[in-house]
């Protein structure tokens, strides 16, 4: 560290990353290939050294996640490395609906725009950085699926063998954008819960020495990558916070970087300080958070999850603690929707505004309606949506399909009823 | 136009567009929902009276192809108006494949990154601005899937009803794209040529009447979304024009509005006149193109496509007399690969650089490996290659699958062979 602050034209192999440090107890470590407090087994997260940061650096930087560099624990020449440099994704004005929904101010943040497609693509993007620096050659990764294909084409694109673990029957599109890159796509008997603990598992052993688990052992870096998401919206909404956000739930991780993303904004001087409200979407079929909140407890009791959702079924979400403090703190809430009202919501999003969502998006939409809804919204207020992932991957959840099949003539189509 | 050029705070409804123009025979058209020449039957191209166009103003216009407007056929509010905003997509730097393939430089321009992940959502952009200027109040196409789904989300976006054709028999990625967005999705017995034939019989019906079909009465406009790609390039290298780049051929239209956009660059002076080379790509069982080039005839003698790039199945394109020009003109060529081929250089890109092509970007790498095997390319020289599409989107033609499915324990692990 105080030879980084001494030397600054050196390479900073972390950036403005200057530890680890515990969540819960706050003792510190050196920035290293680890994720658990020695002492109290908190989470351990990145601390920074955050010099000046200006508006003006950061639009001058890279059409993607690289312009943010000076808030985040990557090498400082990051931008001139094998990546897949996700990020700058669209944050879409979403007029239509906002007026089918009664909100006045309404934008979809959508992060199927990233290069495989999903908002992994950024998390992922820092934990190759990490990997290349501790020197691992395999990455890794538990995945409910989008990740698999995050991690499979980052190592791919970077020059990594790979090796990622599934829950077994996912969608297609998730197993063969996984497969695809040419690493090793290992299905596990069990549901994602179980893949986790077998990751954590394999890095005690000998088996997993050299592997870089995005989101076990890397988990620390990997986490950050969400406070991209924070950061993009305030700027593409001109360096202002949103005045609400809905954000989808898995692990809670996303939700609680994109608030720690707008507080670091607020810290360093590139937004105003101003309240904003966090609110969290769960499926019903896994809402372990959801119902926390319904019950106002504030442990998570794990659950078995059954949705469509797939890419949100954590049964046991790692950051759910730190979400319901999250929603707390800002006035917001966590709720959930069911299955149906999911795919209903996917087809709403696309209808209007043209977006094909994943079911996570669906979730995150449908959530959105029924806070309208229950007016839980201030619908005069500025809201932004996340969607993080897309429609393409999970097909069979909607039912669209051809409206009718007829042959080249004009005949048959006035005779098919569409003219 | 001379209310126009003499009123320049007046909101333009094409920009720099003055009037249409016969590629053959030259006569103009006022700027109106027409494509074919009354004389010649030739096809109707935009012509411009460009301003004083500087990289400055582009580098400091907006994320997404708009940044380019002073160059497009579309009205000075463009970046207000609801639409997908598609483009500024990665020119991702391949060293990895460059190295496999002993190619000194390469870049992929990987146009996946649109919102709809291909890049028709650049030409439906432009056709979307032309069917609101015109009244139209439906959007429609005959596609090969792409397209579909780039209108179908266009319309959606933009509040426009829409009903797209395509062949019956589409990859089910493509068709439910289509669909999801609420629009009609009618399929038609026989293929695209049908369906093309078809859209031309609609327009003169009643039934066509506020029809807007992008690639027909607006193909003029549609078709220069394309050159959007040619800059893109040409800024992403440091406003400098590539030595060689391959493209994909399904109508020739892209590659010759590609070529045009280079040209004009060179005349408005962005970037320096000096040679480049095209190269066109077809899969073998769609090859009307190639063939001609290979027996050294200037006309196209029109196939029944048998391949799976489907979204480059024409079996008579329209634009391929100017493809066998531009060839010609720059010492290029038009080269095909057949199936085998296809799959096979789908996993070459996304084995070494992590991008998930659909059958397209299977044909234009398969063809890249192919010239450079045949010494028509030269490995010195800067190659830029164009890849239009998803994978996601023709899932089926890749084997890719998992590796193993084991239970969730170190041994079963190990007993798997996968320590």
């Amino acid at each position: 560290m105080a030879i980084a602050a001494t030397e600054p034209t050196a390479v900073r192999a972390f950036g403005p990353g200057t530890a680890l440090s515990c969540r819960e107890c706050g003792e510190r470590y050196e920035l290293s290939p680890i994720f658990a407090c020695g002492f109290c087994f908190g989470p351990l997260e990145v601390a920074y050294d955050f010099g000046n940061v200006s508006r003006e650096e950061i639009e001058s930087g890279p059409k993607n996640i690289w312009r943010y560099r000076s808030l985040l624990p990557v090498p400082d020449n990051v931008a001139e490395l094998p990546n897949m440099n996700p990020g700058l994704t669209p944050l879409v004005r979403a007029d239509r609906l906002a007026a089918e929904l009664g909100l006045s101010s309404l934008h979809v943040k959508d992060d199927s725009g990233n290069p495989t497609h999903s908002f992994k693509d950024r998390v992922v993007a820092i934990a190759v950085e990490a990997a290349r620096t501790f020197g691992f050659t395999t990455l890794s990764c538990s995945s409910t699926g989008n990740l698999a294909g995050a991690v499979g084409a980052a190592a791919a694109r970077a020059g990594f063998e790979s090796c990622v673990f599934i829950p077994a029957g996912l969608e297609e599109g998730k197993v063969v954008m996984a497969a695809v890159y040419g690493g090793k796509v290992v299905a596990i008997d069990g549901n994602y819960d179980d893949v986790n603990r077998f990751c954590s598992e394999l890095i005690g052993d000998p088996a997993g020495e050299s592997w870089g688990f995005t989101n076990v052992n890397l988990r620390p870096y990997y986490a950050e990558g969400s406070k991209t998401l924070a950061y993009e919206i305030a700027e593409q909404l001109g360096w202002r916070l949103p005045d609400q956000i809905v954000i989808p739930i898995a692990s809670g991780s996303q939700l609680t970087k994109i608030d720690k993303g707008f507080q670091e904004l607020i810290k360093v001087g590139l937004v105003e300080d101003r309240p904003y409200k966090v609110f969290g979407a769960q499926a019903t079929g896994c809402s372990p958070v959801a119902k926390a909140w319904e019950n106002g407890h504030d442990v998570i009791q794990p659950v078995k999850p059954d949705t469509i959702a797939k890419s949100l079924a954590i049964g046991n979400p790692a950051d759910g603690p730190y979400v319901l403090d999250i929603a707390q703190r800002t006035g917001g809430s966590i709720e959930h929707v069911g299955d149906d009202e999911i795919v209903d919501a996917i087809k709403l999003l696309a209808r209007t505004e043209g977006i094909f969502a994943e079911t996570a998006g669906g979730v995150t939409t449908g959530v959105l309606r029924k806070l309208v809804r229950e007016g839980k919204l201030d619908t005069e207020a500025e809201t932004v949506i996340v969607n993080t992932g897309d429609g393409l991957k999970t097909l069979n959840a909607v039912d669209a399909g051809v409206t009718a099949t007829i042959k080249p003539s004009l005949k048959a189509f006035t005779e098919a009823g569409l003219a």
